[in-house]
């Protein structure tokens, strides 16, 4: 069974041995582009499995939709043996141990690149492969530390907290991804494989960019503020209705003109105390109270209906499950309602790239442990029966 | 001048429309891979460029880095002549401007893709390109509203709050230079362009895996917690130091034992009570305990130094001041030290993915306004420089 046709990576092989979130993610965007994905998981399984069956978390059905299973030991000679023939068949190889783990397997880029010069191999790593803190072992959390993001979550004078959610893995997992496919397209036109590094800390540096602005313009380092960033826009916060709390922000003069008519004061439209966002700022309390005393007496949904009308940047503060069954996500196909043997009812998410050129790729849930792995070393290498037998009965798969 | 030979992207023309940070960091990557990347500016400048000469913002410094500029009038007739010549010899179109402005132009994907059937043309949007939210204006502010991110940053009984940074923007631009690289490579094999579409919505769906994961074993929506996530490691969080903060987590039973050596309670390493991550987290008062007590007597470099020394996933939450002047990313050549002639010095990011195989791109400060517009003109168009004088003159370009 390959990829079908037509696809953007159709035709193309994935072997993924990597684990938790931020490798998972780039090989489910090479799955959900059409193309072949093998998870290769140790005996036992992925990690991220848990307990397995109904106890598998929600977020390994999430990131591991349309990938093949297959268990493969690699610290057994046979289950390395097989690993090579594999890489031989092999387009792209994807990889997120800790620095120095494959290596030590003998199964490291300078190994494999003389096995298969066209391969494309990837290292998801926290800190990269290089450079004094290449050994340091990195989560989410702590990179969030590293990178200043948590410097820059919370309120002056409080401690630095973490932003919600693992943005370090998920924006890693992305860049890995998208190093694959420029080292792919290279690879099509100048015959090289490569390998492709990404590191949690710098794929980060760029969502600070407000922040650098604020310390270049001014020599220090700008307050934690936990309802805007140190730029230009006001009004800019995130303000209390009778049941939640909407988000705002004004980034033209002809929005503060409209904002001022849904608050019910034209005149501040008028106002040359505010006739430019950084005079709002500076009459900030006033503003601020404006908007906030509109908005206590409204709903969020009668707040936002109203902005929204008005055309001004506007949203809710969704909670999860808001956002899991949000009706737009769900019409334009990003979410899914399906069906899973183990876990009953899910919603899961497709790929967040569309392309209106080529179908979006039907959807299938997560493999269980070693469902493809027969499969997989059939139609990739043409074992016998006789074989995987032998090797079932060895455990090397 | 055309882009260096024996780089990823070399050879590829890129126009790039876009403004603020989500569509330039696509076009940034572009430019960093090798690609040809002409930034279109209107009369005027991109918004971004805010003052511009010694004003110019910090964020577009970083973000322009590598790309050519050229001041076209979209709303001249002569202006859009002379961009529907350059569409005919472009790889690749960014635009991230509001739903609907480049059909507004006449300049959509509908037109474009008649007069070049190859090109890859990418929107980044707010929301995407269809379903009932399609109109909604979105800045990173009401996106991680509208995501969920805002409702998982902060504590329980408090306020929604936001996430530093604009890891919306950043997502999702990384996302449409995923996007446009799967495009190029599937065009390469296939032989047709593609309209590529990202929403920065839908980009950050992933992040909160680990809150969907509680959601569903739950049924219920976890609590913020600006500490952790609703996963199951513990210890888990940030601790006070004498000078600072320091960030931590314990993933692995190994791990728990080397803390309890860090933190001189040995003997809790084989204490039944702390024997898994559940129980320790039922315990937790008291392990949160004892580890902030051991922090509060150290530094933050005292304490970061024996937990990296013990092989402990650990942090110091760093200053974006700390994090611009990172050696180690100064060392792998992510940041680099430069000299700009309107700006003086600056740190400058480099592409946070790197190839084994193809040298670093060297790094060019920003772009002028206008800079580039004759040269490109000339190269790519053969355009004289009478005709060029008239263009100047009209204020076409």
């Amino acid at each position: 069974m390959s990829a079908s046709p037509g696809q953007p990576l159709s035709g193309i092989r994935v072997l993924d041995l990597t684990q938790i979130y931020q490798g998972p993610y780039a090989a489910f965007l090479m799955a959900m582009a059409g193309a072949e994905v093998i998870k290769i998981e140790p005996p036992g399984g992925e990690r991220m499995r848990g307990a397995g069956g109904a106890e598998t978390p929600m977020a390994f059905a999430m990131l591991n939709s349309n990938k093949k299973s297959l268990v493969l030991d690699l610290k057994k000679s046979d289950g390395k043996s097989l690993f090579m023939r594999l890489v031989k068949e092999a387009d792209v190889l994807l990889e997120n141990f800790a620095v120095g783990t494959m290596d030590r397997l003998e199964l490291g880029w300078e190994v494999l690149k003389k096995h298969n010069p066209k391969l494309i191999y990837a290292s998801g790593t926290g800190y990269g492969l290089s450079g004094p803190d290449a050994d340091l072992l990195a989560m989410d959390h702590t990179v969030q530390a590293a990178g200043g993001i948590m410097w820059a979550t919370g309120d002056e004078g409080q401690p630095p907290i973490r932003a919600g959610g693992a943005p370090c893995d998920i924006m890693s997992g992305t860049h890995m991804y998208a190093g694959v496919l420029t080292a792919l397209f290279a690879r099509d036109r100048q015959a090289r494989g490569t390998r492709v590094e990404v590191s949690m800390l710098e794929t980060m540096y760029f969502t600070l960019s407000s922040e650098y602005t604020a310390l270049k313009r001014t020599g220090s380092i700008p307050d934690r503020n936990s309802r805007r960033t140190p730029g230009g826009a006001y009004p800019y916060g995130t303000y209390q209705c009778r049941d939640g709390w909407l988000a705002l922000i004004c980034v033209s003069e002809a929005q503060w003109v409209r904002i001022t008519r849904a608050i019910c004061k034209p005149e501040w439209g008028e106002d040359p105390r505010f006739s430019s966002a950084k005079l709002r700022g500076i009459g900030a309390g006033e503003v601020d109270a404006g908007i906030a005393s509109w908005a206590s007496q409204r709903t969020v949904a009668e707040a936002f209906a109203r902005m929204r009308e008005l055309r001004v940047p506007v949203s809710p503060a969704r909670s999860i499950e808001e956002v899991r069954d949000d009706p737009h996500m769900h019409q334009r196909g990003m979410l899914r309602r399906m069906q899973d043997d183990d876990l009953g009812e899910v919603v899961l998410p497709a790929s967040p790239i569309q392309y209106s050129e080529y179908q979006r790729t039907e959807l299938k849930t997560f493999p269980r442990m070693g469902e493809h792995s027969r499969e997989v070393l059939v139609s990739w290498l043409g074992i016998s029966e006789t074989e995987l037998d032998q090797l079932s009965k060895d455990r090397v798969i």
